[in-house]
């Protein structure tokens, strides 16, 4: 079928190739006129406007945005304009559901429906194909349905889930109607929310790894902290990326993300020019407000979130008003030299 | 090669049937001795006792323990009577790696070696194979790798990590030297570790997901817990058995626990019958234990730890306690009814 | 001063009193004439509407509303209609602060002042004082001060903070002007988040007491978790009413919610009659989100907001998915009989 | 009553000094002369060795040791050789309640009891009186409450909790026998873990506070994060200072730690010179570990102990993986110009 596409980034244009690989005829659309003539080159159809876009595409027509979150809202009012009763508008990007719950309201109006897309797959989406979480209108998904199928990583020899049978359904080939408008994105939100936790227990547990030599250097410990009680017992140097390419086969703990765990500890070992400073992007937190929100405990997600918070410094304040009440309440120099024993005397240490 | 096989329930029983298909002789022996007739059935050597274990095994001797963490001392110290200086004593299950550590040393004085293995698989080892976690003596690992190959589930035709090349690793088979005595259950005790972190990231965001439809039916919410305050936004019904299996593909959580949470879902799309009471074995609990030794962070694999404690009411004093003190100063009954709004006047619900 | 207060619940008509106390003149009304009846006959001035209520106030008048936040949207707005140009209404209740910066960019349209007070004291306020956080502009924060300095609970013989010399500052009296309007229900969500950690650890503590004699009782353990490893170390039979009555005396974590714990555990020292199931209000919800959204770490804060969730079963979904889990990979059944050891062979329990 | 003190750092020369003024006789030993000498000033009898100090004690003696835990088993031994049957040695110092169990049993051979007790108070002692935790046999204890009632805070003033009636108890005064051997310093311990707790809390509002002007700011937050969503609503500058000090009056959460905090901010209000390194002792992690092995669960303190954990750097290895797990599946660059969008593209984010 015939799609328009807004926004040629890796994404966006990596979409469209695996769409035209497939057969589907696709417009597009980027602010960078060298973005619109790459893709041309290939096959597409290139249009230097919203206007030009519509005008190439069959009514009813479908648009798909593939752009930053933050100029979806503009964007979307923009291309609205040039579009007619019974089109249809995708938002493929990362944006909050509750801005699709809006943004569908106000199109219906028009008589325009609205897609709201999770797309998922990253670097390796072209290959690999998109995971699609979908929300919106029935008779808008069903219009839709093969290019997400094309979009979508189809079967991928990924062995059957015990039980099903007959014809593989969407969600065997990588897309599902969720829900109405917000839905794919919800889904989508949750899915990076569980990321998150994913990745964290995969970090936690690799650190732990790393310090089981804790017993073989003492030294460092004497002073600032508790004193390693069994230090017999913290011997082991672990190879940890040897460790994460063996979890890959017959593990429980088998995933995705531990093979890129791999890939990034094989192609960096010791994981040099790395400050850890791990940014995050609005899902995590969406997904733990959405929790508060309905009062479902997520403790392992929105612990998570806070590692992230603070790897940035941001718990700096708050460390700082600890190391301030224990110096008041007992003497305590937040100085490695404060912590030495009196002679002779009681260390106060831990007495409070 | 050769192997003793001491513990025939399901993975000692499966671990010999691996060996014997590729090729490698199996001595066996349970205290149950239809276990062992059924095995000596397909090609096993029976045996009745340790005793005759040991002399149907040619010098040097690998015997394999595979039998609960709580005999295994007992057993260690009865079969090591029968051993000769040189042999091989190898523990499969679920021992603490502070046990091996222990045990190793004993050993060591009668010249036997000691292995620890930690063996991830479950009930797909037979033909999955299992992830082999390797701790002990140099010479000893040498010996055994014939059978810890076979045992091991291979390539499996997984992709090789980026990077690397020429012939495989052992890691890339699926078994790993990870250091001395006590390094290899002490590898596993942290995948066990983890494990419970993706369990629980899991089990949260699909939790949150199966909540998406508060805003749908506020009748609930209004005496007891704050009213949901945008229920416009929590409109979803959320088919979360089609979500686990779509993330099966495509998506960045992919991993062979969403294919056992889909295959769940699938089988037992509504959970009937299930309680909800979530046992936990010791690797969780060593693991948060060994993060506190070594002063690592670990908030989400604690998280997920705690969260099985609560789901068995182990929770229950504490949360009576805030009832109790809520009771206090605010006067807030526990009851529903004590959450009523007074007529026309302040409601001190949250005040305090 | 003169001051209007509307809403004689628990807390509105304590304020009165505590207002009438000192001196100062008081109009009231409630929706319940028999509330406005009691305190005009304790010489209060009664009124049967808004109208009545800011006819027998002299501009520029202050009103205070003490009602159920979910309410007071609409009544600032009738309010609002008795009122000119330079008066000035108070938001005592709990409302969110997201709510009161609306509220004041509306009413300054209209000339109208708005206050808002976080307010904290419970149902001790009376002879206690009520800690006052206040949010709005200058002009009528010093309008408004003479009725919260006798609100607020004053020295109250605490002892001075050491360095603080001269005069005493509205801080050291129990009320102060925080910020412009939201600032002082901000800073009360912040208290009331504080408040929930706080209650969490002494809980969970007090519940950790409670369990110091696990080793006295195993029979428990055996089967559906992890067996008790030193029983030894878990022998002691805990008083936890007489720790906390303890603990008030000199130790570092004395406090008033311990003093409500003590207060708690004397007069019902079973817990007798309490399911546990612990309310929550917006304040700690909204604290975790404002947390999310400025990017603060709070592991703590949402861990006892969630410990809250999870008491009243919200955590029941995703502790059926890690039971429906585990039987797939274990074949571990939830009920105790599925962790019994398997006769003579390995017990599979821990080993995925 | 006569009691021998070892070890005069700052708790124990204060002990000594308290016990004093309330006409006990003091015998002291410290292996730093000067201290004895002090003391000896003071009206205390100094001695110069374990067996002078006992010799100069009338039997059955009683003797307080109050000196590093680390040096506390060999200190028992030593001084245990120049006791007789029937005396008493007092642990005050901050010792595992698991070496309690273990010396009382040793001792209890000798014929010389054992009394670990849990002293909290910190720099404020001498004055304040010392929160005393007691374990051991009940003989002993009823042989050294005079002095235990002597070092005790006493009544303090304390408002009596509601319901009790009659002769003041132990627990009202500041110690008890919290039961055997090692039930006071288990009472200490989790008493310094709920510590941690209240102090993560505190910490955890106050930066909460000290972010409430994220919206003021929007510069730094535009790359490396999710941009701040409705920044009109952290406009607040809030003065952390003075709301720690405005909460200690008639708040909910007024607390000693709360006084310490405000004298904190307000003897260095900008907290300069601390780094934030917060160091932990050893009881907040035992209470973790006797957490995890009763099956409680405990993650607000859990919590509070990682977060020192991770002020301390030690969450550096995990969150250089997060960065390098993201580099890898998006393409991430940890710097903030990684973060920029893609020229007129989809910016990619947060879309795996």
């Amino acid at each position: 079928m015939q799609l328009g596409m807004i926004g040629l980034g890796r994404m966006g244009a990596n979409i469209v190739r695996r769409l035209m690989r497939d057969g589907h005829e696709c417009v597009v659309f980027d602010v960078n006129a060298d973005a619109v003539t790459t893709l041309a080159g290939e096959g597409a159809t290139g249009s230097g406007s919203y206007a030009e876009l519509a005008a190439q595409l069959k009514a009813p027509r479908a648009i798909w945005l593939m752009i930053p979150a933050g100029l979806t809202g503009q964007v979307v009012d923009e291309v609205a304009k040039v579009l007619e009763p019974g089109d249809i508008i995708i938002d493929g990007g990362n944006s909050n559901y509750r801005d699709d719950v809006r943004r569908a309201a106000k199109l219906k109006d028009a008589g325009i429906h609205y897609v709201d897309i999770g797309t998922s797959g990253g670097v390796f989406g072209l290959d690999r194909g998109y995971c699609l979480m979908v929300g919106g209108p029935d008779e808008a998904f069903a219009r839709i349905e093969p290019v997400l199928r094309t979009i979508a990583p189809g079967e991928q020899g990924i062995p059957r889930t015990p039980g099903r049978e007959g014809a593989l359904t969407p969600e065997e080939l990588g897309y599902l109607h969720c829900g109405p408008s917000g839905a794919g994105h919800f889904v989508k939100m949750v899915h990076n929310g569980i990321e998150y936790g994913v990745m964290a227990a995969l970090a936690e547990g690799l650190n732990i790894l790393d310090h089981a030599d804790a017993g073989l250097d003492q030294a460092e410990h004497s002073a600032e902290v508790a004193p390693l009680e069994e230090p017999e017992f913290y011997q082991f140097t672990i190879d940890t990326p040897k460790v994460a390419e063996l979890w890959r086969r017959g593990s429980v703990i088998s995933s995705w993300l531990l093979d890129l765990t791999a890939a990034a500890l094989e192609s960096n070992p010791t994981l040099d020019g790395l400050a850890g400073r791990v940014s995050d992007s609005g899902e995590g937190r969406w997904t733990v407000k959405a929790a508060v929100d309905t009062g479902v405990p997520a403790p392992v997600l929105a612990a998570s979130l806070f590692e992230r918070f603070a790897s940035r410094g941001e718990d700096h304040y708050a460390n700082q008003l600890l190391s301030a009440m224990r110096l008041q309440f007992g003497g305590h120099q937040e100085l490695p030299a404060g912590d030495v024993l009196e002679a002779g005397g009681a260390k106060s240490e831990s007495t409070p």
